[in-house]
């Protein structure tokens, strides 16, 4: 691989250039954060086991139909991906009460939901990231409303192949954040991450926290948790 | 009239029950607040001003085929209203950009939207009335979709008919909130009050405020600015 150049360094991954023009290459950090990165930890491993996890759900999405920008994994902490416009969405899927969803709406955190519901948060950090509705998406041109019905349509579907997922390795899904791109085509791809950093995960029996909010709240190493995370997938799906 | 039950002290007006079952009596209160109720003060001369500023916009949109609850008034601080059971939504439609919006977005305030848009508070003083959106909603039990479907659409045609109202007196409505509740027999009512505490009125020429902003702005005395509404609505509607 040539030298390719820096694109752009987000809180968990560097993307570079590449001399193919639609392809890019992300590199996982061994970074931490938390409050929008007002907290921010060194965690060395996390890079190799986000990196390894987004890999094998994207390709088990890829297999179910779910169109995505995983090319492949190059290293243990770089992968390539196809370069996409990022929609500056963060789509949140919810299926069980958590998080600042249970404190806002005082469902108790633990409390299956009805149905899954979607959010919508403006991705721009000098903002914290808002939660939006249909109408400000609208008139701030962030997506069409075709656009938003394919996005609303995919986060279900990807809600419940991940569901299925997840359940083979005895792991409940509470919620999870995920990211669209448009191609220049227009047509509508998943980018961006799914791991521990952008999912909560619960043990299916012990209810234990498999995911950042470890993290978040103080909880313990989340080292050993994510490598939990792979280690299980990796049994199942290689 | 007899000695009636108070049925509910809220921070702008008191119900009282009367002896006829689905009719209240509503008492406006010389108090201002901001922040939720957190500032408070005693505001002599603001409770005849609303109560007068809403019975007269309510009249004006009944003639124009808007259901609501207003029947009359009965003394200068007081009126009657059809008893509904409220619907614990804050329906705020915005024409111009202004206040938490601009904050929120980074829209400046002051900008006119390219179509009015509507947003939804889940009215619970306890939560801060958080913004929610239509998954909210339904999870929550707030309103049927059928309801929401009424209440947007009616939401859109008062806009429509206040506009054209203010405009008659030279005012520019920036935006407003409304509440909607339902009769027994299921039918949605525009109900609680349409007075400078719940919308931003700016004075067409001079772009002053003739609404709230004054108090939470400390930009000066309500009452007068308050008055200045009132005489203007009544030059024009009476
Ligand atoms: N396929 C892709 N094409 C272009 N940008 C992408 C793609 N996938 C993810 N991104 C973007 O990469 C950036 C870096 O990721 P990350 O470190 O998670 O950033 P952030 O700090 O914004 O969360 C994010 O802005 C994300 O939207
Ligand atoms: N027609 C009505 N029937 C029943 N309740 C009503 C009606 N109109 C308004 N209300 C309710 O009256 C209460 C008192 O009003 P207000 O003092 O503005 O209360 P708040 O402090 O909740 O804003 C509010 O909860 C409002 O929803
Ligand atoms: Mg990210
Ligand atoms: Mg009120």
């Amino acid at each position: 691989m040539e030298e390719s150049k820096l694109l752009y360094k987000g809180k968990a991954k560097k993307l570079f250039k590449t001399n193919d023009l639609k392809t890019l290459r992300v590199e996982y950090l061994d970074q931490a954060t938390a409050l929008n990165g007002i907290r921010k930890d060194t965690v060395i491993g996390k890079s190799i086991l986000n990196n390894q996890i987004t890999a094998l759900v994207f390709e088990q999405l890829k297999l179910k139909g779910i169109h995505n920008h995983f090319i492949r994994l190059i290293s243990k902490h770089e992968q390539l991906v196809e370069e996409v416009e990022i929609i500056p969405l963060e789509v949140v899927v919810r299926n069980v009460s958590a998080g600042s969803f249970a404190k806002r709406l005082a469902i108790p955190e633990g409390q299956e939901l009805e149905f899954p519901i979607l959010e919508f948060y403006y991705k721009d950090d000098s903002l914290d990231d808002p939660i939006i509705n249909g109408d400000h998406i609208k008139i701030l041109k962030i997506a069409t409303e075709e656009e938003m019905t394919t996005i609303k349509n995919e986060a279900h579907k990807i809600n419940q192949l991940l569901i299925e997922l997840f359940e083979k390795i005895n792991i409940r899904l509470i919620d999870f954040k995920i990211e669209f791109g448009r191609r220049e085509d227009g047509t509508i791809l998943l980018a961006d991450e799914i791991t521990p950093d952008t999912c909560r995960l619960w043990d299916k029996k012990t209810n234990d926290h498999l995911d950042k909010d470890v993290y978040r709240r103080n909880i313990g190493d989340i080292v050993p948790v994510y490598q939990e995370v792979l280690h299980r997938l990796e049994q199942t799906f290689n």
